[in-house]
């Protein structure tokens, strides 16, 4: 329960690009009718050109804006906490220390994204942002960064979580954005999956191509909340300020247990500790925690294939169960996606980074230990990485090994209480 | 959007005891059967000692115990931000603060006193607490507060608000409390309600009444979240804070906006500020702000009354509407209370404190434009306070003052989305 704070002066003032420190760089996206390599000025009806940049920069450091720097000051730097009471209860010799992400405004590490998302559009005269969510987080998100901005917002929210989770439609609507369940009747893709099936679950790629659709002048473009190289990059913050707080204390993480989704809280925990590995001053192992029910990293194929379900995104190199995979209803529906951020590909290919499943009973049995513990209620997403340290210190306890263990809670899960609830009633299935 | 923060070293060791400035003591709690003061050992059978010597104590400073203090350091200092981006909308030349209790672990200011009286009862050798709770908020803080020290935990939690706040109820289930909707089947006094009314709405008053019934034998005790001096006492944490917090802009507020309900989050945000006024050494105006449809120091009399609506408390000198008042329905359950603090109330009728009442539907606007402006969502109750400070900043502004107005937001409001949403859909009504 020991908190570490960093002082405002100590925020970190650049955000940390991988790209520049990996020794051969990912495979290109291509465009699929020709199969050639994305340039990037193909992507600038879908993103403003400073993020566009982003994406494709070797530059080690890129500056976070004063503008966005001022928000982040609101919540930032987000606590690094020593998990003490969690470790008495397990008896453990390991540390496990957990960044708080969930004391962000929205609840989750998604607004650090959002934000500058958000104000390079805004910057470039964009009047409005459509986007898809998932477990909900990354709407919220971006619903506070684009009333910020003064943008509008138009949301497709993956409709087995728009009704598992109602509140955070609402609190999306607080910010005046409109969100629609999808697959919705306001596009081709969405009518198609409602005709097969009128409540159909839906998925974050059909919700992906729902928002792409919706890109049809100048005025309006499109945000993501994880998978592509600029939306890592910005997440990069987390792990930077853990370092330091780390530091603090004297340490280093052994491992690092992470969720793992489209990718963007595994990078912005693992990055900038990956940074020493690749350039050899420090040694880390960096664990990505799937649901055993969306096996992206575990049990997808490397391959090219598209990021959402109706195909109009370019090729991306990366592990996927296939465009076409509708995953099973689970809690955690930020880990609901077929594919995985190209960045993240390369480094598990690379064996940079490990991969692991678990079941959502265990992760909600893990969820409830820290709770109890730590009195923090965790997203089910951020469970999955609690339930990878609590396996990784009872290890350490049979082997007598003293591991210094590094999660990030990455949200908080007062808005997935229904789920909570069905898992203390023995109702919570996958089906 | 400014973050003043504290140090871990800056928190304040110590509670601040206002009966130690009073000029002349409130009058004392009567046995409503002799009509003779109760003498402290009478509350034995409720509480623990040292929670009894807290309620009559005239030491000024108390303590916080190092159990208390180490899981204060998890949460606390809370943030005081400077509501800079609220001030621009309503372009005003006041200043407006507020203190954000919403950072606790449970989302509100009600663990500042949670902690502590499960740290006594537990040092006391008592097994159980038995509590009621409104909105909830204070059911969550003792859910966490009674695992942490190992006591069990029963929940009277008033049904109308059981209903509106499901989510509360989960979140105290994963700490293993037991909850139970009021007035509920377990009590003579539930069952009287209940025969009225098989769904009858509860309030705080019967709530208390069924925890109290539950408190049978000597292992079990009672806990209250509100109006109680050592209660009261116990949130002076939040003042004190945001006093150094202030004192690092070079600020002291000239009038403090609170909402009101039993009488802790006021004072908790005043008290410490009230202590410079009674000692003459500052003036600050303090405005206790309720809802129109439980107008207790607005409209209620100061009188003797009972603290529950079975009348088995003792009768405290208190603002009342009558032990009998069923407030109507309204989404801030932590207001609906007929009676008042008897400190506060005394503070009330001798000048220091004033009272406004204002309309639900006013406070949720205030709410939204708090939200959209500032990135956090308020509890209903909190939003009280915010409606207060925007009509005193359009005051300011009108008559081209510069005011300091310092707030409190005792928690937010992500387990009230329920209510959000039926206000932001036109469907909100007083009933």
């Amino acid at each position: 329960m020991e908190k570490i704070s960093l002082s405002e002066k100590e925020i970190p003032t650049h955000y940390y690009n991988i790209l520049a420190d990996l020794p051969e760089p990912p495979s290109p996206p291509l465009n699929p009718e020709t199969n050639e390599p994305i340039r990037p000025e193909m992507l600038e009806p879908l993103f403003p050109k400073a993020l566009i940049e982003q994406e494709v920069s070797r530059e080690k450091r890129i500056e976070i804006p004063d503008e966005v720097m001022e928000i982040y000051k609101k919540y930032r730097a987000t606590p690094l906490y020593r998990a003490t009471r969690l470790e008495k209860l397990l008896g453990t010799p390991a540390k496990i220390y957990y960044k708080y992400e969930g004391a962000s405004l929205t609840g989750s590490h998604k607004l650090n994204t959002a934000l500058p998302q958000a104000y390079y559009n805004k910057q470039e005269g964009i009047k409005a942002l459509t986007t898809e969510t998932g477990a909900g987080q990354w709407g919220m998100a971006l619903s506070l960064a684009a009333k910020f901005f003064d943008l509008k917002c138009l949301i497709f929210y993956v409709r087995l979580h728009y009704q598992q989770k109602p509140y955070r439609v609402s609190f999306m609507r607080m910010f005046d954005a409109e969100v629609l369940p999808s697959p919705s009747n306001q596009t081709i893709i969405g009518r198609k999956f409602l005709k097969e099936d009128p409540n159909h679950p839906g998925s974050l790629g059909i919700a992906i191509s729902e928002a792409m659709e919706k890109v049809t002048d100048g005025s309006i473009k499109y945000s993501l909340g994880s998978v592509l190289n600029h939306v890592l990059l910005h997440q990069t913050i987390i792990g930077q300020e853990a370092k330091l707080q780390l530091e603090k204390d004297d340490e280093y993480p052994d491992v690092i247990y992470s969720c793992f989704g489209g990718g963007s809280n595994l990078a912005g925990i693992s990055f900038p500790f990956l940074s020493d590995v690749l350039t050899k001053k420090k040694k880390v192992r960096v664990v990505a925690v799937e649901p055993d029910t969306c096996p992206t990293l575990t049990k997808g194929e490397y391959k090219y294939d598209f990021g959402d379900t109706a195909k109009t995104t370019p090729l991306f190199k990366m592990y996927s169960l296939g465009a076409d995979f509708i995953p099973p209803k689970i809690q955690a529906g930020g880990l609901r996606y077929h594919g995985a951020a190209p960045l993240v590909s390369h480094l598990v290919n690379k064996g940079y980074i490990e991969t692991i499943s678990v079941s959502q009973t265990d992760v909600m049995e893990a969820a409830r230990l820290f709770t109890q513990t730590e009195g923090i209620l965790p997203a089910p997403e951020s469970a999955h990485a609690i339930k990878g340290a609590i396996d990784e210190a009872i290890r350490c306890k049979k082997e007598g090994v003293k591991e210094t263990i590094l999660i990030n809670i990455s949200g908080h899960g007062f808005l997935d209480l229904q789920g909570y609830e069905e898992f203390l009633d023995g109702k919570l299935a996958v089906q």
